[in-house]
């Protein structure tokens, strides 16, 4: 239940902060002020709720961790069951907080901070394009949470890494599909935002998951290891 | 008394700080810059004064922390009473600075980096989406505020998370509310913006001293206690 | 022999660092990169050299840390003349490459990141608004770095600390001076761009000295000790 | 051969991301968010291999490290064919996903993110301005890390302040020749891009090895050893 409560207040954050700096603050912030929205909301909750659940908040991330042995399996549909419900809440808040500007906002039209690609989408990348960014992005993303917190590694800053390592996938990528590398927070605002948001979710879980599967299947080798 | 001037010095550097980068470089260094201005402020003091008060500088924060029971009750009115005399002085001091400027600054015209909402101010979002907000928001960051600094997590970051929670939070909220989370960094400006500043001001009373109640029950309840 | 290398290097690269942020990459990096660009370079030999003398690299930090009784009095001479060096060293490289610009840059003109205030000089804020920023500023700067490297402080994290302290700093009053807090990082700078650099040069002197003087007797005094 | 993964990712992360940041969303995100994007990269890497191979990824540094006796020699080659490896299927991956721009993205013309100086190449300085910014530039960098990971400083931290101190780098030197400082971050893109990127090549590999050179026999003397 913890665990639960946990995973459920950090996507819901994640998906709040981040998608809501996007919504409310994005023209005035620009992509460097999004992406750093992004990887700080993880930070906070990397240490105010990492010592309860791990802090994943992205069933990529879970699935990473059961692959590499660090998680056991039978948690793992607690944990993604939360994500997604707490990144459904998330979105929904911000649908409250943000319909509530002046002169109205129209999630029709603006959106709520959901990805995408191709015509009409930012910088109308390819499908391709978008599925190789999404699967490097979070096989490198993976690596990094996998090996900052394994042994060796110096437990107490990995909040601090990991976070900031979203912080640079989001400043080279969200040109390309908004960045997902987290289901979940693909899964919330699309349901609000509707249209190419759900017809185009099926790449925000497929490619995150194979990237993270990589980088779990490549710790479970042992060739990252601590020396 | 130690704990008193802590306080006084911390909540006085976050409005100083904080409100200073809005109303002496606002335009020059756009919502990101300041939000990293209000956070980077508390970064510093609670590194500077943590080890003496813990560096609530916030009467919220105050008050969730009783309530979660990390802070004797019988503390709480010197903190909070330190913490608005803090705040009313760091304004003090940048009223002085800031009306140094060449061809002057007027503060009954431009402020001095006081909350609101509704018509006239920022995005003009409504008095709900602006309740909705300082609520949600100071909820989330007095989470990451007990979690980070309770049992099980590395005490030596969670000053640097805190404040980089607050830099989120500022990127989010700064065209709702311009960010309060913190009754004594709304009181401090509004003394001397007048006007909405004062008889908007219970709001950020309200909204952010109930979101610090609810993570306090929360904490309080062991629901987010580490695994 | 080891203090005075570490300082002279560390003061370097804050002048270069800091102040060539501005000369080279000003007009595309705003006030808010030449804010980060001086606080990390600070962080960046908080650890480099830190191990080494402390990382002071600033006259007023060592005259502060003396008062306090952190520095034995007979060192402080070596590291005020290792850190004026070190400035004036970090301004010459500064000078050769910025010159290298295609199309040429005068230094007489553009100056070299030097301080200043008044007529001419970016918000053209008066004297006194100057002089109480610097004063104050450089009063919280040292309270950070005297608390964070203090009993009761998680001691490795303080380097992060006191650079994002002077991020903030910066955000805040470069309009106002350009923001000195340390007599050393305006020496440098002046020797190369005369003028009003050279006769406002006092104020970042007296003005940074009164404020670590005021922080020194402060913790002296034990008003700020750990809890 | 864990060594070579560790520093093979690595390095790869560093361009995609860094170089990434540039070519992706450079117009988007200024120089600013370019700084971060190479900084942020390093430090998600030097926590998420770092414990493996100490995470060079540079192999100035893997020169400057063998110099300052702390790393053997005998590794050396290794860990630079490694990062020249990386560094090369990085700039393929961002061509891939560059190239998937709605509209076409050509690389002959827009460049992938290489370095160097001259008439077309951004603020057009001179070889001689290029030379001593990629040389001092490097023997700073070589001394934070070096430092920072030495006897007496705080290893946990090192990784955050080395990479604070690459985003500085940046910051400062993105106009003068695009920031090398790392002998296989110029290849690899430069490869890709070819002409001048080729020609010019030879200087971020001398400038920045005599840099790094320069910081090892620093450490090796022992006049920055700690107190």
């Amino acid at each position: 239940m913890k665990h639960a409560v946990a995973e459920f207040i950090g996507t819901m954050t994640l998906v709040l902060f981040g998608c809501g700096a996007a919504v409310i603050a994005g023209a005035d912030i620009g992509l460097t002020g999004i992406s750093f929205a992004f990887g700080l909301a993880l930070i906070g909750m990397a240490y105010g709720i990492g010592s309860v659940s791990g802090c994943h908040i992205n069933p990529a991330v879970t699935i990473g961790a059961v692959i590499a042995g660090r998680l056991p399996s039978s948690k793992a549909v607690t944990y993604i069951l939360a994500q997604m419900a707490g990144a459904v809440v998330g979105a929904a808040i911000l649908y409250v907080i943000a319909t509530g500007k002046g002169g109205g906002y129209d999630v029709a039209v603006s959106g709520l901070g959901q990805n995408g690609w191709g015509a009409g989408y930012l910088g109308e990348y390819t499908m391709t394009a978008a599925f190789v960014f999404e699967l490097v992005a979070t096989f490198l993303f993976v690596v990094v949470i996998l090996g900052s917190t394994g042994a060796g590694a110096p437990a107490a800053v990995a909040g601090m890494a990991i976070g900031l390592t979203l912080v640079v996938i989001h400043l080279v990528g969200i040109n390309v599909t908004g960045v997902s590398v987290n289901p979940a927070r693909s899964f919330g605002p699309a349901l609000f935002a509707g249209g190419h948001a759900i017809s185009q979710l099926w790449l925000f879980f497929a490619a995150p998951i194979l990237g993270a599967v990589a980088a779990g299947v490549l710790f479970r080798s042992g060739l990252l290891d601590a020396d």
